[in-house]
């Protein structure tokens, strides 16, 4: 079996022209075959702004009402999809920007109106792998914003850490994956103050302590419920980190 | 040699959800190999306004800044593109969004700066016809927006018929190629308020005669120099239509 790296990458590292470039970097480094999966929303939330379109946030998901879901589009699929691709290109990556209605790769089902109503919000229900397999064979770099479609002709807007903990699984079928998440920390921090406080190794009943007690909390939660899920899937390597981070492998590795 | 369609849909066409739909139903009628170049400037031009960046044309031609630029990249790249792609694929045809950066597909320069300085506006250096071949023999449909890149990491702004043209050009050391430059017009006419005084058959001389004398002018102009320089480069056939005659023919027939 092959091996595949499946990066994915939010928060200010893609958004920002100097930790993106030095991201690019970082990601150029990586040999073999590799998936780069990207986020986007402060700009999203910037631009809805710039707009006059109110951003509402529950739980730290994005209430997508159809303004919202065109700025996602344009924002992920358009502007920072096609930098990561500009920019992978000039340093002889040959990546191509992708949805999941592009090659029909992730569809979705818009989420059941339950208590909140998500509006344009989708969960994955089928990643397209032969199509996938089709360009990794051919030497080419899916760069894959967080996008789904529902195979009616809508976008959906879904969570970049779900995309790539769903590629990761899929992908197990084929090849030895190794799951990097990115962000602007280390790694998970016991103390957010302290950047040195990086949890080397967290096992789901650690996870299990620390949530409870709080040290793990919010937007790190769904993360790492994604990546648990995907290391007990057959993902060979789940790690938490900063780009800086990727080659030496140092960061949060879940066990 | 097979057959290719290359249809250029630009205007209010891909811009009103319902004549957007009833195009997609023309183009997936089209038997065979195809691809969909698109436009986008009247969205462009609002989503500008909306977020307080001025629009400035001269001779029918954006201004392109860094501001403007990442207002196209997302608005062509992202909202138009994904919309038309997720149309298709609704419709059981297999496509794929695409830039000129992705796949490293369209190349282009910076425009030199002459009297009026465009800003990042790109000419077309080079199509890559490998990976659009490749593309068209796993019988994917590529769709078009009208961004390239400098291979440096920088994207470009560069018009939809140019690269249309291009494109089809450089496809005929393939394919046969049939080129459609859709919009909401019947074909270029004599007189702009009669929507039956359609021209059906131009050659150059004529089109040099209705220039002088006015009856073909502004936007047209370079539409139909992209059209007879395909001509001359050996397109089969370079029609000017709208999306309901493109099965039938019907319209202006460069000859």
């Amino acid at each position: 079996m092959g091996r595949i790296t499946i990066v994915k990458v939010g928060g200010k590292v893609v958004e920002e022209t100097e930790s993106l470039n030095s991201l690019l970097d970082q990601f150029y480094k990586i040999s073999g075959n590799k998936i780069l999966v990207h986020g986007g929303g402060k700009s999203a939330t910037e631009v809805a702004n710039r707009m006059g379109i109110k951003t509402q946030m529950i739980n730290g998901r994005r209430i997508t009402d159809a303004a919202t879901l065109e700025v996602v589009t344009m924002v992920y699929g358009g502007m920072i999809n096609k930098k990561i691709v500009a920019g992978l290109q000039s340093r002889g990556i040959n990546s191509l920007g992708l949805t999941g209605a592009d090659l029909d790769l992730i569809r979705a089902k818009k989420r059941h109106v339950g208590e909140i109503d998500y509006g344009f919000v989708g969960d994955v229900e089928n990643v397209n792998t032969n199509e996938l397999k089709l360009l990794i064979n051919e030497n080419i770099t899916p760069v894959i914003a967080p996008l789904t479609h529902d195979g009616k002709g809508n976008m959906l807007n879904t969570n970049a850490d779900t995309i790539a903990s769903e590629l990761a699984i899929e992908l197990t079928n084929y090849f030895d994956v190794y799951l990097f998440y990115c962000f602007e920390k280390k790694g998970v921090l016991m103390n957010p103050d302290d950047e040195n406080s990086v949890i080397h190794d967290l096992d789901f009943d650690l996870f299990t302590k620390y949530k409870e007690n709080g040290i793990i909390n919010t937007g790190m939660i769904p993360k790492l419920e994604n990546g648990f899920r995907a290391k007990r899937s057959g993902v060979k390597e789940v790690l938490i980190t900063n780009p800086d981070n990727i080659a030496n492998g140092k960061g949060t590795r879940i066990i």
